[in-house]
């Protein structure tokens, strides 16, 4: 029996989602309905897609099967096609999973079909969530390795013709921290391979991809980042489109509706697509602080100890740095705020952020300081040489040149409003992750301008009446759900008295 | 900003799915889309809802709001009622769930707080599944007994007069093990109130419902169940339509295609259906065998002590029977064949499968047994005599009359086909998961005629090419499935020897 291939226009993210009419002329679509997996074949190429029900035949007919858009682009056949449908075969690795959530240790076979079948768009998102919640309550080290060394092999791999390939990696949490966009441009120009692939943001207000598109094309073929590295040493691309590592975008896709964080997941995400990426050193950044992904000195060590366990085991230099993530990192949070204080930090600028400076100098020297070729202590000097002498901003010029120029830059968010401080006293803290649901609720990083600007930070005193920070949004829902927000808790929390003396 | 509502006609079960316009007026679609979940607010009244992008202005226009059937309805409006959209809250309940996945033990007011949620529809299904799969890896007794509380008061639930109210369950997994519909008729005409309500298959070829369904009106409401039980001591209705526990089947239709099945969510599931049933007395039927879900003795008692700590804590008494779970019961498997096998008994026909007969006999001399009035140990007699009068058949003719006749049977499918055995020798075992899983295949229950016919026992002697079972099918494709399955694997093993020396 055959259906013909309708296209249903509805992005389904991951998941294959398949239609079929109620008065079905092949089957009774509701036998599927329970198992939800249905098999879609033609000619030897087959996809697994969940299956939905429609009751109207102007949707999808008796003779027709609809495919969601990204099962009809993975199926990758023209409309009107004749395929056959079977009941889904569930794909052997499910039984792993299903171990796995009984409390058994899989090995790194099962591990391997696990990510085969994930990155096949094999599993359903219930799958997916499935084998997640069963790891984030229990993964040994060597389960934890092996899934790293899976997720690294399931997408493309880069190889370098230098023998030092280094590359910088930030956990994530901490609002404005751009760093990479400073360190890539000093470390290229201090003569080391930086070849770096950053993420969009996902359920954060900007990632660097998203930042650096502010500036420059990211979204680069494989080819094409080779010629930027090969002329730059460096560049800034995104790693999406270059397809490494493509079963941590998917795991990352279902962790973050979930709210799922580990220490485990975090490593594998991290290390799996640096070991794809081709580095051969990694310094990695660790912020600690109350509203941060990691809270406390004692957590940072255990997740220091896991990635140097995993760097060690596949023969990846990896340095982790703890550093401050006690509030935002530089000003703006959001894509054109955040690329204004980089562009600042690069040119010297008086008023740029010096937090945004010091910490990419920090993390640019620890970079230059594995370099065999520098004296043993140089590498923070080193780095600020390059900064200060514009030497630095000229490589990130040198970059956005050759990976092609942005169309010119999306304005500001034109909606705007100051978030007033209620009272005297001294800011005592700033909610890292409050403040990224504010910059995301207004509209970033899809609306580039959008975003939030702080104009006060952790020590600052403040009056009653006075600004806090300024929301930017290039659309009204999206303003009114950011202004409401940040009425209702707007991030910033003061104390009586200044902490550090400094005041303003 | 405000949206119209338009009806889209697909059927996404559980989970409520709306959809914006890539183009949508009132916000960035893809905003939420990383969160998924997006709140719809009429005049204080709201759902949740996981969110799809549509790409085709024909479908979802930019000022409207696309809710599929279960949100179109739970939403309750009409179609172009103006709504407003807000990024949702994640109800705090996930939080609990969260603390679950990493090891925390939950209390009565969290898990209480998950059910309330989960009825409510505000958990995606993948937020069921992290917690389904987050419980499946480790559950206290204590969370398990408030769990099974939760459940059993998140829905409706029945009160009788009479002080001793009886049931029985069987834990599922056995092909045609239809003694309910034997049992409640021989216990009602004994003069105990047995108001049975039944599932409906979720995978299996059938339920006691959808074979009941053959003979008789199951979608009864609470009154006239009532009515029926009143008239006839006893019932046999869907208990879907009646809404006890209404999240354990919610829960079922998640950790079916999960294929997640262990002794707690047994217990919990049962228990809180009797609960909210009102039962005071039950006989629990757990069959052991090598293709059955308990595979043997030792976890057949890890199963009943599970089931007798809830029950002595909710004060229900229990009355825990292993039984031989080795091969399918009786017959015939899917609704039409299954409703045969137990007429057949009931009217005491020469050729009724004798094992379906004697397992009823017993599970209804327990029952019976339990009756205060009766003298020890003369349930079984009592059964019996019950059954071979005649009694039983006509209480069950009474119990059809008051329930309603259905219409006119359907008949047997028109396609069949028997499945050969390949050689000369016995039936050393039968798979009962394989055998549930051809019935499917073949149409069942959705096509009630549709299913197998099982010609050959375990122990019988059989001869190459005599057919072991014969196929009943309604349709083409259902019927090419269930024999290209069968010719993989048809379920049947032979030994050289007979076992037990019955042979034919």
């Amino acid at each position: 029996m055959q259906l013909k291939i309708r296209r249903i226009p509805l992005d389904t993210l991951r998941e294959n989602v398949a239609v079929l009419a109620s008065n079905c002329a092949a089957l009774r679509p509701e036998a599927f309905q329970a198992f939800k997996r249905l098999e879609i074949v033609h000619d030897g190429h087959s996809i697994i897609a969940s299956l939905d029900i429609c009751h109207d035949l102007s949707v999808v007919g008796p003779e027709e099967i609809g495919l969601a858009e990204p099962a009809f682009r993975r199926m990758g056949l023209p409309e009107g096609t004749s395929v056959t449908i079977a009941p889904a075969r569930r794909p052997q690795s499910l039984e792993y999973v299903r171990t796995k959530i009984i409390g058994e240790t899989l090995n790194a076979h099962q591990i391997e079909a696990i990510i085969r079948d994930i990155v096949g768009y094999r599993y359903s998102d219930m799958e997916i969530a499935a084998f997640l919640v069963a790891c984030a309550g229990f993964l040994t080290t060597g389960e934890l390795l092996e899934l790293t060394r899976a997720m690294a092999g399931a997408g493309n791999t880069l190889a370098w013709s230098s023998p030092m390939v280094v590359d910088k990696h930030c956990i994530g949490g901490i609002p404005g921290n751009r760093t990479s966009m400073v360190v890539v441009p000093i470390v290229a120009a201090h003569g080391l391979t930086i070849p770096k692939t950053s993420s969009r943001a996902i359920t954060s207000p900007a990632g660097t991809a998203d930042t650096m598109e502010v500036l420059a094309r990211v979204d680069l073929t494989i080819e094409e980042m080779r010629t930027v590295v090969g002329e730059c040493n460096g560049c800034l691309v995104w790693g999406g489109h270059v397809n490494l590592s493509p079963a941590d975008d998917i795991l990352i896709g279902v962790e973050r509706p979930l709210n799922l964080d580990t220490r485990e997941q975090m490593v594998a995400s991290i290390m799996s697509k640096k070991m794809a990426a081709g580095s051969t050193h990694l310094v990695i950044d660790i912020p600690v602080g109350p509203t941060a992904k990691v809270r406390d000195a004692h957590e940072a060590m255990r997740l220091r100890k896991l990635f140097e366990y995993v760097a060690d085991q596949v023969g990846l230099h990896v340095d982790v740095m703890v550093t401050d993530g006690a509030q935002p990192v530089g000003r703006g949070i959001g894509p054109v705020l955040e690329a204004r204080d980089v562009m600042a930090v690069l040119n010297n600028e008086a008023h740029a952020p010096t937090d945004l400076r010091e910490k990419s100098l920090r993390l640019a020297g620890r970079i230059i300081e594995g370099d065999p070729a520098m004296r043993g202590g140089g590498g923070y000097a080193r780095a600020r040489e390059l900064l200060d002498s514009g030497e630095a901003a000229r490589r990130m010029h040198r970059i956005i040149d050759t990976q092609g120029h942005a169309p010119p830059g999306p304005p500001l968010g034109a909606l705007t409003t100051d978030v007033l401080s209620p009272a005297d006293g001294v800011v005592a803290s700033i909610d890292c992750f409050r403040i990224a649901q504010l910059a995301r609720l207004a509209g970033a990083p899809l609306d580039r301008g959008a975003g939030l600007d702080l104009l006060k930070r952790v020590g600052d005193q403040v009056e009653a009446g006075e600004p806090l920070y300024r929301i930017y949004s290039a659309g009204q829902s999206h303003f009114d759900f950011a202004i409401e927000a940040a009425r209702e808790t707007n991030g910033y929390a003061l104390g009586g008295l200044s902490v550090n003396g400094a005041g303003k």
